[in-house]
């Protein structure tokens, strides 16, 4: 296997297909987000990236192997031409994760995209009941028509810069004439977050444009926002009795 | 030296040979399992692999130093040809599995191997009595044969993917169209673990196939269980007297 | 992108420039010296330089992203022209450290400079009130001129070496052919430490030479003077009344 | 700079010169032992390597600079030709200390070193008064001649192996046709060990041969052992009278 060894399986004609990035990180934010994209419409894997930055690991689902990879999907029964990147990793060591960048910046140029979306979450520290989605870009004219949709840019914010892939995807993206943003739920940090995928994804859905359900990300969300309950009340110290769940939920 | 510097000490003429995998892991239970084919027949040393991603270190046996390796036997008195790889090391950096894992398919390739079996310890996080194999596999009528032998496919297990060399075998062998299997026995992830070895060698007797005898593998798996049951009282806090000891022992 | 991937963003005519280093390091000392020469003086970003041995990440102002990078700017209307080089980042890795430092010497000799000087902090282990500067340079003559400045060389301080890009731009630099120092300002090590940002800074002044004002550098030493004042009244367990504060602040 | 960059200081023509290496490592065994032979004969620098595998890292003495360097010195008015590699550093990386190890090897076949010993210390985990010589080689003629002067060949041990560019002279060495041998004095590896290092050279004197003078090592060894009788005392909770001091010191 090469540095990076991409399999080649579908090569649909796109129109001015717009990118979605939403890897692992933050509250699994920009991951639940593409994958719930995925989810909502037809799909075509068009392309698997394997490279030895990787984890040296397969994943197993119901006894086949997968060895690692980020996977690239077409969609093209929406609004918009859309490419989905998603995949079960970062790369696993610094110059790993300039060149994989590099490499699903190829990709992209190789089906003429010229705008990128990069998914996350951006931690708060404690729980968020109504998260905002906090923006960065590399235009100010994308920074101008995100604020439009209520996307908050904040001096400062995040305070760390953006880290992995996402980040790249806008600095990189950018030298090579991408035009780039990046859209951020806020999240805890502490929880795999999919009441903040969904506020990411209602960003997305005005800007990019295209339209989707949220049936199964909203009952994940519940699922979420039950076990946050009972954390709230293990840290409280009380157990609440079944009518008051029944008042809350 | 190269990256990876090759001994070639023999190149037998082999029938068709299948390749077993069994490097330190959980339990080393693919360690002990390889080794104990290696004791049970007679053996010819035909590959030593070096490389600058072994540790930088020689092992010592009475004297005489070793430079850190992982070595490839052939057995000719099975009723199968086999390959048997073992050694003291994984690599010990990311890419460095990656090129590992090739230079070994290279060698395989280089015997004209068609099918390989990594083998390895599945964590269960307690004491197991009696150890099933799970399996993985890169293709559906490797799974279904090995179904048949009583390995359990179970959906997400191992929950974290098979790590390392074992599951680089799988995820860049079906790359260049070796069939392959994982064979991994229950076990505890806190002990070396020879039962679980057994049954994986038990497994693997069936279906490459060949035949063994466990005496030796037996002994250390008694002088284990002797241990464990150790364990196990100190958790309750009580020592058995020597007449219970005898008794059970 | 390439291992390093240098922007030209100007080429001004410089007359036998100076450069002067101050990356993040030891009580931010270099890094904040760094930066009040660029305050006080007009500059002009001459390199911007970026490298898959920086962290992967972007950082945000206001919205809008900048790929990780160390920058040079050109100083044109002090005494002596100059080139500082700063940034957020030192190299993330062994190698990294060595090539970035050589691709800084390598923009330092396209502007024909001879000599530079690397700022920085050397921790004491415990709050220091009037910071001596320690030096380290690649020549006697050097060492000199320094000591006739105040500048002390200590037998065997700093005890570890110089580690980093400083250390590295006196021992890939000698190699080179240029003559370099490194300015040292002693600090606690614990706190990000403007008073010993200045100190270096009025030792620089006089061997460069160039003159400025410290204004701004005052105002954010005297901040952290009320910082440690209030770490050491806590340490003390006793808590100031207002009217102490008035009259020691 | 290369990944190694290597001064030639000197070419002097030695007569079947024996290379020694210490290096730091456990008790500094090795560094004091090589050190101290320094120390005894005249001495010419023949070659000083520097590699971006050091750390990103400079020395100062007395203000003066020095990058991250090994150092080999030729000792030519010893009854044997000698060349003695050492240094302050081991390398950062795993393929570095391989990399590092063969350019060693390399200088030592440009002077027609046939025989080469490794210095370093065996780690017991507790003091031990009266250090024997443990030893590790490459052939078993050396085992036999090392044997006859005292060294003892255990069965596994050192248990872990040896690592670093010690164990590596001796694994590349022998791919390489030199006859390498390791020579490690027993010691506890919580201190600085001079008391090892004369036991390390007592043999290695027998073997290479040469003959030295202990004065200056049995003096820092005298004074650790005073450090150790204190670390006693504190550990059994009594401090010695003067009286006893005197009587034991």
């Amino acid at each position: 296997m090469d540095e990076f060894d991409i399999d080649r399986l579908a090569d649909p004609d796109l129109d001015d297909p717009v990118l979605i990035e939403g890897l692992p990180g933050v509250g699994h934010v920009g991951k639940l987000a593409a994958e719930h994209v995925l989810e909502e419409f037809d799909t075509e894997l068009v392309r698997r990236i394997h490279s030895e930055h990787f984890p040296p690991q397969v994943t197993v689902e119901e006894g086949r192997t997968q060895l690692a990879s980020a996977e690239v999907y077409a969609v093209r029964d929406a609004e918009c031409d859309l490419l989905v990147l998603t995949g079960d990793h970062q790369a696993g060591d610094g110059p790993g994760h300039y060149r994989l960048t590099e490499t699903i910046l190829d990709v992209a140029a190789s089906f003429d995209v010229d705008r990128l979306y990069a998914l996350g979450g951006i931690p708060t520290g404690e729980l968020v009941d109504e998260p905002d989605v906090v923006g960065a870009a590399t235009t100010d004219g994308l920074i101008e028509s995100l604020e439009a949709t209520g996307v908050e840019f904040r001096e400062n914010e995040p305070a760390g810069g953006i880290v992995g892939v996402s980040g790249l995807l806008l600095g990189l993206g950018q030298r090579r004439g991408f035009e780039a943003a990046c859209l951020m739920g806020e999240t805890s940090g502490y929880l795999v977050d999919p009441k903040s995928a969904r506020v990411v994804l209602e960003t997305l859905e005005t800007v990019v444009p295209f339209e989707i359900e949220y049936g199964s990300l909203s009952e994940r969300a519940e699922e979420m926002e039950d076990v946050v309950k009972r954390i709230r009340q293990m840290e409280q110290g009380t157990t609440p009795s079944e009518e008051d769940l029944r008042y809350i939920g």
